[in-house]
Order: C-alpha cells, then sequence, then structure tokens
C-alpha cells in the first residue's frame, strides 16, 4: 500500500466507492455541491481550489459573474461540501502594475510553510500565470507573475524541490488554445523562474486519445512515497468540441519533470448531465484535492460544464493500481 | 416607475415573479409553450414573432422542416400562449423578382398604423432583410429588401421617427459570422434607405464578456418615457461554440443611435435543459415582446436551443432597475 | 406493397409504430440497448453492426475504451436486444503489413454466400477501408484494405452485382472531413477495387439543409424488387457543431450508382437526451439493419451520441412512402 | 462598329496596340506612370480614378503612406500620364458623424452632370460606400455612406437611369473576404438606397476560374450603343494567395443588372515585373477609364501589386469582339 | 557508376555542368523554354510530360487557357527545347461517363510495351487520377479513373513489376491540401487497383523542412542497376505560403515501396526570377523526365511559378552522390 | 544633436546619404552583402547578428541549409561588409537536455562586459529563447532557456539595467503566429528571470498599419543619452502574406518598458527585388546594428525576403528626427 506524505484530515467529505463500481473514481451522491447561483451575481461557480484550514476549510472560487465577467472570490466550509463564499472578489495588494486586474480564473490554492499561496490564469497583457499568499483568506498578496504571457494552469508543489519552488503549468495562446503540454519550472524566490523542463504532452493516434489535444496540471501535486501524484485534465478534440477528461501521472520525487507512470484511461469524464449540460459542454476540470495522510483518501473538486462544482473521491492505492493496470506505453 | 407608450393589453399572457428570484426575468411555467413538432412536418417551431390581433394574438413563425428548410408561416392564438400555426407557410404578392424564395428565418412583426410589417432574414443571392405587410395575416405584401446582402435580424421601430420609417439589423458576412454590431437605417418609404448610423456593438476584454462575439436586435423597440426600450441578443464564444443570451438597452427617443443605458449582466441565458439541449445548444434568442402600458408588464417570446419556442415574463421597471445596478461602464 | 429480397426472419427485434406518430422511423421504447458502461473498460459503446446468425444474432461493436482508443469487438445475442460483447477486441489473421492496427471504428457486416464480411474504417497512415471475412465470429481474415487513405464509411453490398463484389463509400480527408460524398467501387476479387462510380453528394441551399454538409452510406443496402434501398448519414454544420441525421435513398439494382428516389427529409434525427447529450452531442449514426422478407419490417441499429447504442425500427413501405411523399427534387 | 455615347476625348493618353499582339488590352509602354514614392510620404499610390477636367485631367488618388496609412488624394494632369499630386488628404465638408475619418481607400470618380461624384471604401464601423461631390476637385462634400457595413467598391453608373442614380457595389465581410459578386442599387437622391438587384457572380468550376473567388466592379461603366461597358476585376485563390485580374462584361441599358454578355477570359492579368512584385503581389486592379467617343478608345487605370499605378489600352470594339470570341456560357 | 536500365538517347538536349556550381542539378541557360503565351490562347503552358517519339519528341503539356481554364495539350519537337503544341487539347475516346471533362492538369507520359500511357489530376467529383494511352499522339483512348477521389499526382512506372502494373501517387483533399504522402498502387489489368503501400511522407522537425508540408511523385520512375530512381516534389509552409522544390529517392526495385535511400537535400528550388515570380510563386514542379542509357544522363522538365516550363540537367551519379552526401536519416 | 554612448568604430561599413532621398535609412549600393549560397550547403543566410571583433567583425549567422534545417553559424570580417562564415553550424557546450538541437535560428549577439552573448529562438518543445556566450566566437557555452515555449527575437540589453541582466522578447505560438506585443523581463544571473512588463503592442487601425499584426525586436538596443533606441520589426497581414518592416522607438534609460516615442512610419521596408523575391517574399528583418559613438552613425544587417542579407545606413538623429517628424499618436 501506498502512503500520502503529509497530514491527517479525518473530517474531510468521504463516501465509500460503489459496489461494483468498475472505475478508479467516484462521484459525491449530491452532486453537484454547489449551484451556478450560489452567490447573488454568478453566472457559474466552477474551477475552484479548497484546502484545510483552521479546523475546517477555505477555497478559492471561481465566480463568473452574470456580466461573465472572471474573477476569483474566497469562501468558508465547516464540511468540506457546503459552502459559503464571499459576495465580492478578492481584493489584492502588492506592486501598482502588477494588481491590476483584467481578468482572473482557475485558482489553485498550495500551502507550503504557513503561506497559503493562490496561482490562477491573470489577464496580464495575455492569460499568464498570477501569483499571490494569504495566511488568513482575509489579507492576499499578490507577488510578481511567474511568465511571461502567454501560460494557464500554474500549479504550485507544497514544498520546496531542492533548493527550488516548483510550479508546473501549461504554456498557451491568445485564445481556445489547440495545443498544450505540461512544463516544469522552478524559482528561488518565486519571483524569478527558470530551468524550464518539459514533462509530458499530448498522445498523438489512438493509444489514449482523451490527452490527444492539450493538456494541463490540476490540483496541487500529492506527495506519497512513490513520487508526486499529479491529477491533470486531458482534452480530446471532437468534430463537436473538446472534451475535458481527468488522467493522472507519477512524478519523480526529486526531478518531477521525469514521469514514473501516467494513466492511459482517463480516471473521471463528462457522464452525468451536469457534467454534459452547461455553458460549455463535456467538461469536468479538476482543480484541488484533499487528501488524509491515515487512510490514502482522496476529495477532488472540479468543474463541471463550465457551470457548477462537483465532488469526486479516491485513493491513492485505487490510482496507482489503475496506471498500472492500464499504462501508457507510448 | 417609468410607462410604457402604447395601449393597454389586459388578456396578454403573465405569470408573477416567483419568490426571491434574484433575477430580472423569469420563465413561464409551462415552458416551451410550442414543441418542435407543433405542425405535421415541423422539425422545430423557434425564433418567431407575436402581436395583438382582433382581440387575441396572430403570429409569424420559424418552422424549419424535416427537411430543414427554414421558412416562415402565420399562426393564432387566444391567449398568447396556446398557438395553432398553419401547415404551410406564407405566400407574398409582389414583384417577382422579389418573392422568389431561397429561405426566409428569424421574423419579426410591426405594427405601424393598421399595417403590420413583416421583417424577415430574406435568401437573396446572400441573407438580407426582407419587408411585407399585412393586415390580415392572410394576404402577405412582399416590399423590395432593405439592404444589399449581408445582414440579418433587421427590426422595425413600430413608428416613423421624424420623417422616416427607421430599423435596427446587424450586418454579417456569409456564414455563421463571427462578429456582429447593431447599426440604425432611415427609409422615406420602406423602399429605400439611407442615413447609416451605428448604434452598439460588442464588449471586448472582460467586463461583459456575454456579449462579446456579436450582437444583434431582439424584438419590436418598446417605447417608453425614457426612450427606446430594446432587448437584444448577445453571443459569446466559447471552445464549445456560441451562447446566446439576452441583454436590454434604453435609446434615444428622437435619436435612437444614441445609446442612454446598456445592461452590463445578461437578463436571461441558457439554463434549462429546453434552452441547452436541441439542434443547437445554449441559444435563447429573443424575437418579440408583448407590452401593456397600463402594469408595465412584458412578455418575451424566445427561441430556445433552436428547436422549440418559450416565454418569459419581465416588466419595464424590472429591465430600468437592473440597468442602473449593473451599468455598462466600457 | 414493396418487398424485401431476402431471408425471412421471424424473430428479429420489433414493435409496432405507436399510434399518431407522424414520422417514418419509430425508436424501441427502451432504449438505449447498449450503455457506454457494457463491457469492462468501455467508455462508448456505439456505431455497431449486427447480422442473424446461427438462429440468433452476432455483430461486431464498435466499443472505445477508456483510454479512447476505438476498436471492434464481437459480440453475440439471442433476441438481438440484449447483447453480449467480448471484452477483447477481435484479432485478424492475414498479410503482416496489413494486420498492424492503428485504430479500428464504424464496423458494418455484410453476409456474401456463407461468408461474414466485416468493413470498417482502418488506421493506415490515414483513415481507409479495412475488410476482412468470418465464418463464425471466432476467426476472422483480413484482406487487404480496399483504398488508398483517405476513405470512411465503406459498406459492401449483400451478393455480387454483375460479376463483381460492389461497395459504397465515403472519400473523406486527414481530419473533422467537411465535405463528402458516396461513390460506388467494384472489384472481382475484394483486393483490387476500380470502375469507381460516383452516387451522390451533399444538398446545397435550402432544400433539404440536413444533408449539406456531407453524407455517407449507413446499413449494408437492402434488395427489394424496386432496387436497393440505402440507408444513410447526413450531416448539416450549424454554428455549435455538426447534427448527424438519417435519411434513405433507392439505388437501380443493376447499377446501383443510379439514384432513383432520395429523401429529401430526414427519417430520424437527434431528439431524445441519449441522443442528444453524450461524447459527441447531436448524433444519430446507422450502421446495420435485420430485415425480415415476410413482412417488410426493418429494424435499425445506430449509435447516439458517440456514446451508447440505439434501435428504431421502420419497414419497406413506410421508407418508400416518405421518399415519394417529400421527393427530393435537386 | 460599336460607339460610345460621350464626349470626344482628342488629348486622352493613347498609344497602338503592338504588331501581333493576341490579347485585347496592351500595356502603356512607359508603365508604371506614376511610382510608390510619387509624394513625399508616400508608400504606394494605386487603386485610383482620373476623370477629364477643364482641358486636362483630375483625379482622386489612393496613397498610402509610410505609416500604411490609407486615404485619398487629389491630383491633376495635363496629359493624363504625368500627374501632380496634392501632399495633403482630400478634407471634406458634411455631416460631422460621416466625415469623421477612419480609413478611405480605392476612389472612382463619375461625373452626373456638373458635378464630379467621388465613391470609395469608407470606414464606418467596418468598411462600406462613401460618396462625396465636388465641382472643382478643391471643395469635397460628403454625404452619407451608401450602404450599411461591409461593402467595398462602390461605382456609380455616369448619369441617372431611369428616375434614380444607380450604382455597383461589391458586399463583404470585415476582412480579406473570400467571397464577392456584384449588386445593383438605386437611389432617388444619392442618400436613401434601395432596389437591389444581382446582378452577377463568380464562376464555379473550371471553366473561368480567375474569376472563381470574387468579382468586383472597376471603372464607371461606359454607355455605348449595345448597352452599358463594365470592366470588372476577379480574383482566383491559389495556394500562394489570391490573384487579381480584369473582365468584362455589357449589362442592359436600361435594367443592368441583366448581363447581356460577360467574358470567359481575363481581358489583362499580372505578368511584368510591377504587376507581380510589391506589397500585394500579383494585382491589376481597374478603378478608371478614360474613353473617346470619336474613336472608341479607352484608357484604363490600374493599381499594380498595390503598389503603384499603370496604365493599358484598347477600344470598345476589342473587347466587344473579345468577349463574342470567348463567351461565358456558364 | 550506376547504370540506367533503359535505351540510349543520343539527341536529348543536353548542357555540361557549369563550372564550380555547388549542386546536383544545372538549370538549362536559355530558360524558360516554353513562355507562357506559347499558344494563341494560353495564359501559362507548366506542369508537362515528354517522351522520346519517332526520333524526336512529343509531349502532353498543362496549358492554362486564359480563362484559367486547366487542360492538356499535345506537342511535338525535334530537339527537345523548341516545342510545337497543338492548339486544342486532347480529345478522348472511352466509357462516356469517363470521358466527361471536368478538368485536367498535369500529366505524365510513361511508355509500357508500345503505348504512351498518360495520367494526369482528373475532375471526377473531385480530383482522381486520370489514365489514357495513344500510340501516335493523335488518338487517345482513356481508360477508368484509378482512385476513387482525392488523389494528384498519379505516376505509372514504364513496365510492370511482378505480375502488375504499378503506379505512385498522393492521396489529397478537395482543396489546397495541407498534407500529402507517397503511396504505391498495383493492378493486374489497368482497371481494377489495390494492394496499396505506404512509400514514404513528410518530414517532421528541422532535418528536413523544405519537404515538411506534402510530398508527391514527379517524373516516371527512372530504372538502374540499383533499384528505381524517383525524382518528387516536396513542399514547405511559410507564412507567405507553399514552396514547392525538387528532391530525389532510391526505392527497391521489386518491392518499390521500401525506400532505399531518399535526400536530405532538395537538389533544385526556386531561385530565379521566373520560378519565383508567376502565377504562384516559388513553385518548382518536375513532370518529366528524358534519360540516356549510355551517358547516364537526365534532363528534368518542370513548371516555374505556376507559369512557364523550365529544363534541367542532372546525372544518375550526380543524384546517387547527393543523396549518399546528404542521407536523410529520420 | 544625440549622441550615443559607446565606442567609436571607425571602421565600420559606411555609405553617405544620397542626395535627395525621402527617408530616414538608406540601403547599401551593393546589396545583398551575403548571397543565400555564401557557403557551400546553404540555402539561405539571412536574420544574421554581427559585432566588433578584434579590431574587425565576428558574427552568428542563420543558415539555412538545402535541406531547409535552421541552424546558426559563426563568421568573420575585416570590413563588415566581406564575410566568411564557417561551413560548420556552432557546437555548444553545457547541460546535455539543454544543448540537445532540434532547430536554432535568428540569433543576436551583445556584448556584455568581455562576453559575447547569443541569444536565438531555440527549439526546446517549441521554439524559445537560447542564451549562449563566447569570448572568442571559437567555444560557445549554452545557458538555460529564458523562458517557457513559446517565444522568439529575444533580444539582451548591452549592460546590466538596475541589478539586472536585462532582454526585450516577443512572445508568441507554435506556427506563423497571428499576433505579437513586446515585453521586457529581467534577471539577476541569466538563469532566473522575471519581472515580466509589457512595453509595446500592435498598433490596431488605420495610424499605422504596417505594425498592426504584430512587433518584435530588432538589434540589440543602443543606448543614447536620451534612453534606448530600439529597431524592431512590424508586420501587416495582406491578403497575400504578411508584410515585414522596420520601425523604432526610444525606451526609458532605466525602466525601458517605458515608451518615450515611438515611429508612426516605418523607417525601411521591402521595396528591392532582393527584399520582395524570394524563399517568403516581402521580408525586411533586423537582427544587428554597429554603431560609432563618435558621429552617431547605424550600420543596421537585416535579412531580405527570408534568402539573403542586406545592409542598410542611418545616423541617431535621422532616426530621432523621424520620429518626431511622424509621431506615433495611439
Amino acid at each position: 500500500m501506498s502512503k500520502i506524505i503529509g497530514e491527517s484530515l479525518k473530517n474531510m467529505p468521504w463516501q465509500e466507492k460503489p459496489e461494483g463500481l468498475n472505475a478508479p473514481v467516484w462521484r459525491y451522491s449530491a452532486n453537484p455541491i454547489i449551484e451556478r447561483h450560489a452567490i447573488p451575481n454568478s453566472n457559474s461557480v466552477f474551477n475552484s481550489a479548497v484546502v484545510p484550514f483552521e479546523g475546517g476549510f477555505a477555497g478559492v472560487f471561481r465566480c463568473d459573474s452574470r456580466s461573465v465577467s472572471m474573477d476569483i472570490f474566497a469562501g468558508f466550509s465547516d464540511d468540506g461540501v457546503n459552502w459559503n463564499i464571499n459576495h465580492e472578489p478578492i481584493q489584492f495588494e502588492g506592486d501598482e502594475e502588477i494588481i491590476k486586474r483584467e481578468y482572473r480564473y482557475d485558482p489553485r490554492v498550495s500551502k507550503i510553510g504557513d503561506r497559503y499561496y493562490i496561482t490562477w490564469c491573470n489577464g496580464y497583457h495575455g492569460p499568464t500565470i498570477g501569483i499571490a499568499y494569504t495566511t488568513d483568506f482575509k489579507t492576499f498578496h499578490q507577488l510578481e507573475n511567474a511568465f511571461l504571457p502567454y501560460n494557464r494552469n500554474g500549479v504550485l508543489f507544497p514544498r520546496k524541490i531542492g533548493d527550488y519552488y516548483a510550479m508546473v503549468s501549461r504554456p498557451s495562446d491568445t485564445g481556445h488554445t489547440p495545443f498544450g503540454d505540461i512544463f516544469y519550472s522552478v524559482s528561488p524566490d518565486l519571483t524569478f523562474w527558470g530551468k524550464h523542463r518539459y514533462v509530458m504532452g499530448t498522445i498523438n493516434g489512438d493509444e489514449s486519445a482523451w490527452q490527444s489535444k492539450k493538456i494541463g496540471p490540476g490540483p496541487v501535486p500529492i506527495e506519497i512515497d512513490k513520487g508526486w501524484l499529479l491529477i491533470y485534465h486531458g482534452v480530446i478534440n471532437t468534430c463537436n468540441g473538446f472534451v475535458y477528461r481527468m488522467g493522472c501521472a507519477l512524478l519523480d520525487i526529486n526531478e518531477p519533470w521525469k514521469v514514473l507512470a501516467r494513466s492511459r484511461n482517463y480516471i473521471l469524464g463528462p457522464e452525468t448531465l451536469y457534467e454534459c449540460v452547461g455553458d460549455v459542454p463535456n467538461v469536468t476540470f479538476p482543480c484541488a484535492a484533499l487528501t488524509d495522510a491515515d487512510t490514502g483518501r482522496i476529495a477532488i473538486y472540479y468543474g463541471c460544464a463550465d457551470t457548477v462544482t462537483g465532488l469526486a473521491f479516491t485513493t491513492v492505492d485505487e490510482l496507482l493500481d489503475y496506471m498500472e493496470k492500464y499504462p501508457l506505453e507510448a
């Protein structure tokens, strides 16, 4: 059995795997947990990130307004299922040039030491990766953007690797990017970034077509005894648009750009009405995971059809076994 | 409180706003009111236009056949909800060159004096704006096309403005047009058109992204004490296609190309299954509105997913308040 | 009344036409008959082909795996409705160069003499038409690919025509082909193909827009006293993607590239949730038909939303009458 | 022999047809007549229009600046070959909303009565047709734009036809338009336009592929005893871009939307270095013609490679004979 | 030294390699040998094919007319440099369905036994490979099209290989095809084609980018002691369009789909004005080669800028040495 | 008069401005200075960079091979006009992962202290900015790539600004990028990069259309008493492809992301045959500049039509005056 390197989290949301289910990830029975109109002026609440916080849970939420303006909001929960989301978006402190808002979306939250770092897709003459930190989810200090445009889906590792802060991200273009690989970058200070390494890319041909158009990192990587467990999204381009599904990979613990294992099969994809029908049909997009080191349990928070937020469950062993059973050979 | 300049219409369809609803427009509880197979050979009945007529209601309906041929049909109703639509499309009288049918779709009906004018997207070596009138919804006299190709969504004002008939329209291209602004044009005689003025266009950036790809006029503008109240459609381009929503604007009463107010928020968008699932998913497309001058009530008829017809309600004050609460600052 | 030239098939699946239905084809009341997870590792089971076999039924099924790898699988059924599909894909015997698998999808099965010929879209440096035969659905002998790339939807006639084996197919390109016409080709030996003839193409303009973007053959043509009855798919390109519907045509019995009649109306299109919602929304794609010569009954197997398999019923007379009632005049 | 209905113009530029030339149009031997740097800040001087004026010639010239800003300039010449072009663009008087400049290009000049009307592609929230008049080429009075966007190449007939001013034009889209047909429109007053008629379009297939992508009117139509002689441009789309050539057509004298004859062959195309090499290679684009009623001579002014201005010669009989020899049968 | 397996041809055109030239192919000093207006109504004479014939030379020429209609014409020459091309295109005898002309272009001529076979890109509801034969270049017998659409550049080997006629070709799409590989097909009778084998494709990445977009066969393969020497075209896609260059390959003598050697470097590309400037800039496109078995000399006929015809020289040893010096390792 | 902050360079190439020339930059009279076949296996030698070196000049040259493989080569010259370029590309020393070559092109050379830093477009799973240094142009030490893909045109400033090395670059996509702005980034150590600032972008509309599609930095910025003088390239998209021209800007000396002045007019564009005709027509692309502090002279090296290398002259005052005369007001 594999072990999560981390803390125990007894109160994390959980349901047991349904009898007879032939899949490594299962949905929460009362999905979606957050509806599109969860706050007064929201059109949709989806790609969002949560962490344990002061005995309960806190999070940063993507709420598109009814003008379809994209911003990120703080929220709080006792049980990780029922959420109170602030009605006003996060205000940042920092360098005036940097905190100017064009748009903000698809946040992740990574706790490093006693700081909660938020990363997100930040508009700065094109999409790039914004970084900020908070200790209380009230005051947020914004740092330099990590990269030049154009980039989306920057996800910080939960600790330094070697001497460096580490991030995986997906370089992109200015629009509905028709390509996407995952890269690894490091920084001594969260300001200057370098030593960029290619981690993995799309899979050509038929072997694993669900991830043939683009892939990008999802939740903060989970440290386990065997390496870093990365849950990511993969996209196929059908004649009727993109389908977003989830997969997982195991990265080397010290050199995370080395891929030790990777799922040939997706681990979750759009099947329910709330995943298949909405503002952008056929999207399941993971942005956060809660884990319990005692049990190996994982709770995945994911956006559904770019409209609502879903919750799904798995364990470290389920994912590792599944990668082993359906290994990617390409 | 604002006032509609017009007639009272005591028998218009109406339902009160649901308790606690946080939105300016609400759906009819028994939507859709017209199903896709409403007449024997129809594939779909959607973007359609209705008016009060002889104590009840008459209308012109877009019915696509099961060969997916697009034409417009007359129909009648006592209550504005239950409709009898003719099984054969409208036949027009007029100049032989003009009445030749290529295709016809997306009608509007505007009563000016004692004539009911129908405008629609008319195929004439490309889409342009067809015009015809009737007094009885039995005999229809077709006039010259208003413009050169390519144009869609021509909507006549319900009275002359100054010395001229007036129309708002959306110039387009030959296909699934990736742009679209609203222009204002006038005519002394409904044959010759000129004095074209730009009214308003799409909104770049993040402030009001639901109307970032194209916009076009919907129902006949409603005259109120403060100007012309225009309900229009706006489109965003997602990675999985266009989403059509509704917004509103207030235009100057004498110079309607001057925009006095405009909604930053959409007022209705695809959320129900019948709006999100159908031949063209995620479309809510308004083509007509009934109004009651006594109460300020408005009933909007709109196409759903290019498949069925829906009905929704609001009031003049709801719309004006909403524009004031969520003003467009761009 | 028209007659099917063929065998009787008393045990074929059947339901009577619902009262009052105004359409030539009706759905099985318990659709879909095959779910997406019908075998342990399947993501979807859809465009598939069945034939009578040893008193019951056998078939070849497209099952996309949960890595979204496309392959074809044998399966068996007593009643044509409940199916046992093998968990491993078909293995082929034959020339080593030819049996190398890139991908395989959208099979058809045609019985000629005592052999069951399978044709499918076969990856060989691009999509082309693979051919194989079996007598027992256990051992499959693969022959030469019929054509150069790029081609999809090769369908064999169920007997020689003149001295030749005969096939209809749809030449394509390397991607989500934006065009598609049906051609007829013959072969003395199933290895060498020639005498290619254009059969029919898309319909421009408004007369029959559901088949304006591409068309391709569906089930094995049905021999009737008046010619070959061909059920085919037609595609329209909307602003939100392709919609796949079904139509039918009557081809000359000896020179099948001559079209005697063709449906202006589609005979079935996406309307139910399982046809409108899935991995590729709005797809109904027919690949096989069972027929009973005694009664003229036809049971159509069709893929739904590229996700599940549906069953629908009609008769020869329903289709011929419908083509006569809604003739294509272009 | 055909006759030009018009004035004699003894001093128009002229060279005799070269011996043995097998083509209906021949180039001026000292082409190009206007170089790209003809005025101090010009990048290029090309699609331009000239008329007889006060015993010599005047014209309106498209000069793109070295910032590649597009504007139109007045110019004067004694002999029609050597030109003095003003260094500052034309300033217009008129309605403030209308004279606001976005961009201006591709002018034509048509004398009607004692006024010289200039039409051009005028930026007004998209390209449309600007109209202005002058009597002295010093003061220019701008009228309403003729049409809604999007249109290019509006060309006025040199007299009223019936009771109306008449114009041929080419509706377009917002970019490098991939389509283009010629339409006819009329106006009682040059402000309101209507009664739009399709004149002619592109030629599909192989019969006349040089005009398979788009066509548009060139110089002011020439009145002859047999009808209106129209010189126009036609475009083919090669794998390396558009090629612009010239053709001609004969339109009915009273109903000019009726095409009496049309050239299957182009009459001039890019062959010389100054036509094949420049800012936009392979463009010959006619915008004006001088004619002499006494002799039937025609001098065509045309843009070369969007960079310089060329001059070419022909006669009415050359063009009519060529259309008769190479008739378009489509 | 390598040997050509074939006949001697003492009177073939020839010039010695210029001193100091560092390239395997050199141009004829008086290029182009055929001008665009070589026959009365031609716009261009380019991709054309020649063979020895009755002591002199005959050929089939692509002449686009001044309507830019594409057809093929017979022509004759005493010296292979100065050509008399018929003024009317070739008329074919054969099956009525087959000889209907849509368009014809890019011919090749291959002598097999005492027949001269012409293959070309033939319009039959899309481009495919037409085949015909003649013995006298006066009467031409057209056979079945070799393949389904869409295909261009079908080139027959000059003798049977094994029991079969053999052809290399390039499957394509309907337009300016953005892909292209070379395939090998055989036929017992020139009517039925099969046993299709992939020969070689484009080269991704940077190693040999001139052939990164598409490749296709050029002249009839030349039999040498080491195999078949194939001269082919390769295309790169620049931001300003396609550039067509020539390369060569050595194919196995009995299994020509096996590539023994292939040039990494192009052997000729657009450099001169007549290759870089014309209707389609930057095209050098080889369609025929004359060879002399006594000396190993090769004369290549190639289209220049889709406008004129050029001639270039090389030898078998030059090409083999060049492939050896610059081997393709991909 | 403005002053260059730098060294004197008495032996730099120079020609006086031609009499009467109305432009700020003039071509060397014997252009091009480097032909396409300058080294044995080159197809083209163009976007290249030179610096003063040991009393003469050294440089790094983009030479595409005759396989159209892109690499960079060292070269040497006594006079800056006649060049000896090495026949083999530069070999780099460094981290094994980094020095793996995919492709290399468009180099710049910037002397900082006693090191010559080369930057170029470096293939690493997409184009990014490679960095290396040399002191002798024999041994080259490659450092980390500066950024994640996708980026082109990284240009180092010739000294630290504040505490940091500084670079301007153009983020891009994977292909023929249809957008392009200039950004500024800094690094403490040439390995880690951050503090990215937007400098300037394309100009919409008509004011300065030559730079409406993309812009990117050219030579190493020139330090003058008023700031940094940046020569850059700008691109317009015509219907026949991109046209690349040159402009200039003045950046703040300490905060170079602040633009003090910028040319509305281009300063040089394609006009001569060697600029308009070649592998990519209509390209003038500057990559290096020599300067003499004593006289203010500037010699610009630029690629012509992606085929040959040109040389042009100007002075600091010419450029500053021209920006002042034609200021960009957008």
